[in-house]
């Protein structure tokens, strides 16, 4: 393009070298903005002519030519020209070759950097209300789960070493908590982004009679931004919505470490249908859990882009600088990237079958009721700490005898503290552990089903 | 410590080996918590009394123990043994030590996993506490400075480029604006983690008859957790804070590129006080702006930080692990980093002299009212497209006559668009522009002072 | 595609899901590698055939179709397949459909771990080699600067604040220093990764009787890898890469920020060329630095390369995970983004005019040559730090009487130390202040028109 | 202290505000440099004098007075002053008080710019080779356990599914080589930073006549940095120093990962020795694998070490600037982290007991040698696509006959493929298939021996 041709050519006396135009362009990625671009720009023009800064008729010609625009990019048919830097020009000069000179006014009183701040702004209020009810769905997903195998029992971990038996349920509604709080942040992220930045112009604000408000009520936003300075240097709301993501993520990544260990045919839990797995091609017996393999290491791809983010931004001066354009694709790949995580996650749920046999044979391994026994020497009036070592000599002698506290008699338990009575054998199974803890947010049947039941009060 | 005395001892038949223990010890960094630790045991232990667990006698002598600790850590003279694993075994021990056996019944119903989620949520509401009222005083700086410096001129810059005029109390107070939206991320983050997680035991709640909303209460939590597997496996509340904490240097990371810009002898808009700057060793002249470069290098050091705890939480198998014990010291040294930044800073910038008249000469630079020409020819009905290219080839013009715009007849600027008339003149200078920018969040100094006056109305 | 037909549908009763393919697939980032992936083939299969594991026929077969498969893939007009895993099964499938059974016969011996791994390193050594040609021509760009600008004196700057005058070409020459590190670095990246993976098989090796040492032959490999587990588990190579690409963007953001500084109307030090600028689309008059800029930016995305990587290894069980596919998009991005910069700037740096009297002229402010002054002290015996102390005072004398140390006469400097005679009116100007500096890695000319003669007889 | 006695005071009319002083002191971390100082200025003192810039008396002094120093340092008895702003004014100070007048000849021709930088490469020498030692020690440590193991089997794993049987001791060599690279790294990042600074003085070089190739003979630098700018501005030594011990903390946190899923009842490989293990202060039964959950977190912290670096380099104008003293914590932080963890995994694997006859069954499982039936079916001439699928019904069938494949009969094997013969009894036990991986790197005993005596021959 000739740069006498550009938006900005006027004060150029030599053309743009083809390298840095092809150096600078955005074109090849932030094209995926048109349609908050031209939402964002109907509104501009809508404006425009309401304040008399352009005529009602060229408001019509600008309008109509945008839609047209659209429409075409909807189909797919737009004639995309990569001589065009970014997307706000592809569309421009698109329109202004469609509906001439009223063209020309649509930039009126605005620039390329309040444009990009809305932009963002409409795109992500989008995605991250793709992704609430994304998330929403994971968390129904493990919600439906914990409903269906709410009897069924699994040894719960610290360390990775057996610690006490818990159920399946509450083991799965951990991540419809975690889940939540990662529902609630991105919702609040979304709060402090839903501010309208138009009028900010370059960074000063416009000296054209603009109504801002006008536009954020077109735009459906509840309010504008308050200065202008900060409108076109600020990008908090990129940082804030990858980390809300990252945390979304590295959720997903715990969950998805235990279903490769517990697919493990040491551990043998779960089994992934066949459809959500994968084999070897050189191993014909494999059969791999590589989705969750890969949203675990898609959680590594987030946190970088996180990290460019805020490498980004970091004693940035002020106001807007051309560095602000480097953060589009981290966002955009991020939106794609948790998205795809949080539907095949939600999916593949769907697709485990859990081996209950093993898991509650697992839960009585491992002395996994022993503190069971140190609770009830507790209320017998033994202090704790006393209780605990009374208990892990118990524990001692059962793995030097090959025992298990189930295995002992009264006589043997006698042996470590004189007190021990029948009583003791109502807490030395798993299903007696499971069914002590009624403590809030504990593990008892009753419990998990409470909780169940106010989840789906609300 | 031989293992038998350990809290853990009774299971194992060697003692732990000593370069073990000094690996995995914690209580060189973890005492900074002892406030919160000890607070915690006097509701657990109130609550454990109510309950019938230990007896009123009992509550009392553990309360009055860890009182009597508190008063000793707090006047330093509290004997701290190297061979404490915990700051939790180091007051424990010390209170069994005082009190006998009752000692031994405080950690009843109760694990470290909890435990330590307890404390770190007390310490960080304290803390985050903290960093709102710094926050606050820095905002209230930044307000202050902003009123007295209202009707100062300052050239604002794009890409580094003299761009616009603009108030320097705009630009003061989109700092303002920053600081506004990082008390509202603290808020949010304080609001997760104001949950109250004793009860959640080692991971699956106990069996004994706790009242957790009772220890709530006592400790001003509005809720308790709903799911104990959550609960000792959570570090959201610890990453989401440093995020804040990121967010909160990054701007002071702005701000301070600037003050270093700023500070230059080419800029020259700045002075900050001898007190506030260092010399050199080799170079009697220099005067350095030390405290701004650090708070920006600073930034660096969080932003590790916040790297640090997402990779220890990535893909982490559920509940809880020792990799967790690392989340303190990235937890620590972010809170003391951006506490003793927000601080230096509104001390600083109460030690800041602007050089009003270099920064009025400079916002008179670089045709900083062009904007203004092009937005006179829009409300002529000129196309602004067309408008951008006609002062960009007046400004080209002046350019190569060595002229600026307030320099140039009505004549001259005829021969690039006939239509210009004498009311041209209403905007050339910066005064003038600033003073048209009277949209909503502009520079105008009336719309400067409005947004002041809201500000101090709230 | 069923999965019947999969490289590795045998043991499955269940089609792949759809989505869990889309999921999974790398095809679309992968096809990338089809070149090496090819070549890599063709050594393979003319070893299978020098061991008689498959026949010449076959193997020439084999290298025909794959070379046949090559071209078309050059040429662009492959068919692709979405249904393809990934590069080698869009391969290896289209092979058997064209040469039947014998295309069968390829993966004798091989798994896609291994496979992977030789196509990463060949295409890494390829695009290392191209990097060290860049960034070779970028230090030639930085030598013939100097060399063409080696008269030229610049304020040198600690803490941005005017320190020392020193020589542009001095200055530029640091950055050859750096970039002579990075090619270092990355030759030592590139001889650790230069080492032939093929024959690991999936992790074990394999039981066939395979050539390594023949492959690495025909691959130029000077090496084949010692442990089959250690080499389909490593990505060493791809974090070493990013990390030593990370220090090239460093170096390239240091250049940049002092480039975009350096063309502020307030330094005024260099204007970069119309064609390496562009404007703005409201502001006629702006022309802005946005080449530095984006690769000042850029930087953080390199790092947020790194940090994926690293995330992704961290705690990542043995041997092959899925994962570690998630490897190729940081790398290929990270190649793509430094090349493109590396050439960006190298070309931008014969746009640059330096402006050498405001150079020069700012290289006199600031009381430049004060440690000049101080080592004239020195020189006659007084002790550094009380020199030190007598030039602080002289400056700050200066300032109070708005002077300039060259401003000063002899009396007046006597006031502050008896002994200042003629002489050191030898030490104040810049040019003798630069003169002086004679020391090895000195700015002194004579010192750095021997470093570059040094460089050139390299 | 006052200003006026700062070693930068002459020039400034205010004394620095407490709060200045206590944010700029890098005293409580720095001290720990003071062993480099001190050898660094006795090596500066004796070039002063040997150059005739301070009298061989006055040279004398000063090494005397510097010895006196740091024999108190290093006894603990030297009274730091908090004023002191960092180790070379509490080391400069301290001389002279004690020797008078020569003390402020110490700092001729120098600045702190390029004393630090000589303190930081003199001490990432020192603490480089201790490293290099223990990463030496650790790789022993495998060595010998491999040895100690040659004969024991292991299920390989790929997806963390079983994959095909190795050695333990195949494994184990696996981590010698990954440390073996870091070594290397190490070492090449030892080789770019091992050049001599001092001479570069603040930036520019000085005046005064030092012969900077005697002080790089004297403290043992093979050559001497060629450029003063870059010489005050470089922390790349720094940086990949960083980089190559997160390399060295990710390798230990896989070996690491590992351990703690071998520990685990389910996989039960291996038992890490009471010693090295700690337990539960609420479930008495409990033995973790705390010290590899550790180092396996502390991982994270070294990346975040590495972020924190890079983005305090990123964007910085040269050439010295405050923000580098943020180098230095986790420079240090590095070093002790990655020292302990050396440490205390070399020693921990003496202290490890594998569980051979697990895991021989666990390598039987997971028809872990069907890739040798897929490899038999090869040398028959059937092409391995065919072979792979062959094995894969095979197995299917297995699976719905709860079969393992040395349980099937000929004639099942002939059911799917006829080719089938005894001989294909000959590859179907573990023992078999590891010794059939006889290609170099391969698992087979006699490759994984020669591989050891490889190792040791060197």
């Amino acid at each position: 393009m000739k740069t006498q041709e550009k938006p900005w050519g006027g004060r150029f006396s030599e053309p743009t070298d083809r390298q840095v135009e092809a150096f600078t362009s955005s074109l090849h990625y932030d094209r995926r903005l048109y349609r908050c671009d031209i939402e964002g720009s109907i509104a501009h023009a809508r404006m425009l002519a309401r304040q008399g800064i352009v005529t009602k008729g060229e408001a019509r010609a600008i309008c109509a030519g945008l839609r047209e625009i659209l429409a075409e990019m909807e189909a797919g048919t737009f004639p995309f020209h990569p001589d065009d830097e970014d997307i706000h020009m592809a569309i421009e000069n698109a329109l202004t070759e469609r509906i001439g000179g009223a063209g020309g006014k649509l930039h009126t009183g605005r620039s390329r950097n309040d444009q990009i701040a809305l932009d963002i702004r409409l795109y992500l209020r989008d995605e991250i209300g793709r992704m609430l009810a994304l998330v929403g769905s994971l968390k129904s997903a493990f919600l439906e789960l914990a409903k269906k195998e709410c009897g069924v029992v699994l040894s719960g971990y610290t360390h990775l070493q057996k610690a006490q038996p818990v159920l399946l349920a509450h083991y799965l509604l951990a991540f419809w908590e975690m889940f939540a709080r990662d529902e609630a942040r991105l919702r609040d992220c979304l709060k402090r982004m839903n501010v309208m930045p138009l009028g900010a112009a370059a960074l000063a604000g416009t000296g054209l009679p603009l109504d801002r408000r006008y536009v954020a009520r077109l735009l459906r936003f509840p309010a504008v931004t308050a200065n202008s300075i900060d409108t076109v240097s600020d990008r908090d709301f990129a940082a804030e919505f990858i980390f809300a993501a990252s945390l979304v993520m590295m959720h997903m990544s715990r969950f998805c470490e235990d279903l490769v260990l517990w697919s493990t045919d040491e551990f043998g839990y779960v089994e992934i249908a066949d459809a959500f797995t994968t084999g070897s091609s050189i191993m014909p017996q494999k059969k791999n859990p590589d989705v969750p393999e890969l949203i675990r290491g898609k959680t590594g791809r987030v946190y970088g882009h996180l990290v460019a983010m805020l490498t980004i931004l970091k004693g940035l001066p002020m106001t807007y600088n051309r560095d602000l354009q480097e953060d589009k694709e981290p966002l955009f790949d991020t939106v794609d990237t948790v998205q795809a995580c949080l539907k095949i996650l939600a999916a593949m749920i769907g697709h485990l079958t859990f081996n209950r046999e093993r898991m509650e044979a697992g839960a009585k391994g491992g002395f996994s009721t022993a503190t069971d026994v140190a609770e009830y020497l507790v209320m017998k009036g033994v202090p704790f700490r006393e209780a605990h070592g009374i208990v892990g000599r118990i524990v001692s002698f059962c793995i030097q005898q090959g025992k298990t506290l189930t295995g002992l008699t009264l006589m043997e338990f006698q042996t470590f503290y004189k007190g021990f009575d029948e009583e003791l054998f109502q807490c030395l199974t798993v299903r007696q552990s499971i069914q002590a803890r009624r403590v809030i947010g504990g593990t008892a049947e009753e419990t998990v089903r409470r909780r169940i039941a106010e989840i789906e009060g609300r």
